[in-house]
């Protein structure tokens, strides 16, 4: 009884994401969904990136918790549009509550918009969300087996930074070690190194985001039909 | 049609969760359930724990993961019985699988089992293992706003344990605002502030577990039946 239910919801998940896609893709919006454990640095690294790259690109921020409006308003100082998304104890995002979010957003001229799902390295990974591509965060606090321990994100992911670079000093955490085990579930996987805290290796990850937007435009990036 | 069925599947758990409890009572064995973030330190300080009481409790422990038997491996490096189980993705443990578990482990003389659930702050909280209390462990690098984001684990938990303070002049971390938090989500909250690393604040993390142990054995915990 329990397994066709919850295919029918991941089948109804699907058919919302293409509706997300569809919508976006019409108005050749690149859009992330960036998943990682509670704090590993989500809204830390959009504010970087939203007050870093506010003067080339037009950017909005979905943002998903449990509870509270904190990082909506973080993002939001930046000057870029925000929506929260409150799940009230739900652990994932899912396209209805893209949908209804995007009614909030101004799609006109945007370049790029940013999804922030819930906190948690499960459960978001199996929810479509219209996304381009999944971005996978992982602090260097957090110990470097994640990948190997949580293999579907990474395996999924088209990205991941290594975030909290300032604290390798003062963690047991093997940079090559995380890498390894991340690349070899994912061969096309990018991997940046980043402090959000010193801005140390950010620019890689700016270029990857431009070169993202620029294939997005011209209908280019992989797996998106090439517009004539 | 869904609610019904996630009902019935919290329901069955709760009544495998009470078959656990009752057959570890019997034994008066302490049953904790360790939840936090991936990478906060659960296995670290059950390394500590189990190799520092290895000479006053006969301990146990079972190891919930997606994947890998890593953390069973390093727990059971310390003397301690450990089972692992594999979630295969699930994202949170349930009582099924412990009594599953249990199955595997002498629980004869046995004074305390430990259950280390999947690493995620939002699914494991909803599922009784069968536990006497709930552990919340959070590490300082997560940030201090976790137990306002996610506040049921907080909420329910009987202790938090602050981990990683070695690593507070580092980040961004207010300790007594991510204690207001939780305490006023929960008065009865202890909370423990320590560094697995350095061993910095464990003395008192034994104390409450000597404490919590022997109520226990008294039959003297809160929410326990008192043994004639």
């Amino acid at each position: 009884m329990q397994i066709p239910v919850v295919r029918n919801v991941l089948e109804a998940n699907e058919k919302l994401a293409d509706q997300v896609r569809r919508r976006l893709s019409a108005g050749k919006i690149l859009t992330l969904n960036l998943i990682s454990s509670p704090g590993a640095g989500k809204t830390s690294l959009l504010e970087r990136t939203l007050r870093d790259l506010a003067g080339e690109f037009r950017m909005a921020v979905i943002e998903g918790d449990l509870q509270t409006d904190n990082d909506a308003r973080r993002v939001a100082a930046t000057g870029a549009q925000a929506v929260q998304i409150n799940t009230e104890g739900g652990c994932h995002l899912n396209s209805s509550m893209i949908l209804q979010a995007l009614e909030n957003i101004d799609l006109d001229g945007l370049d790029i918009l940013f999804i922030e799902n819930v906190g948690n390295l499960v459960c978001p990974v199996e929810f479509d969300c219209g996304e381009d591509a999944k971005i996978a965060l992982l602090s260097v606090a957090e110990g470097d087996d994640k990948p190997e321990k949580y293999p579907l994100l990474f395996n999924l992911a088209r990205a991941m930074i290594l975030n909290k670079i300032d604290l390798l000093p003062h963690v047991d955490f093997d940079t090559r070690r995380a890498r390894n085990f991340a690349t070899r579930l994912n061969r096309d996987l990018a991997v940046f190194e980043v402090s959000c805290r010193s801005g140390q290796g950010l620019e890689s990850w700016y270029d990857w985001l431009r070169a993202m937007r620029a294939a997005k435009r011209d209908g280019v990036l992989p797996g998106q039909e090439a517009s004539a």
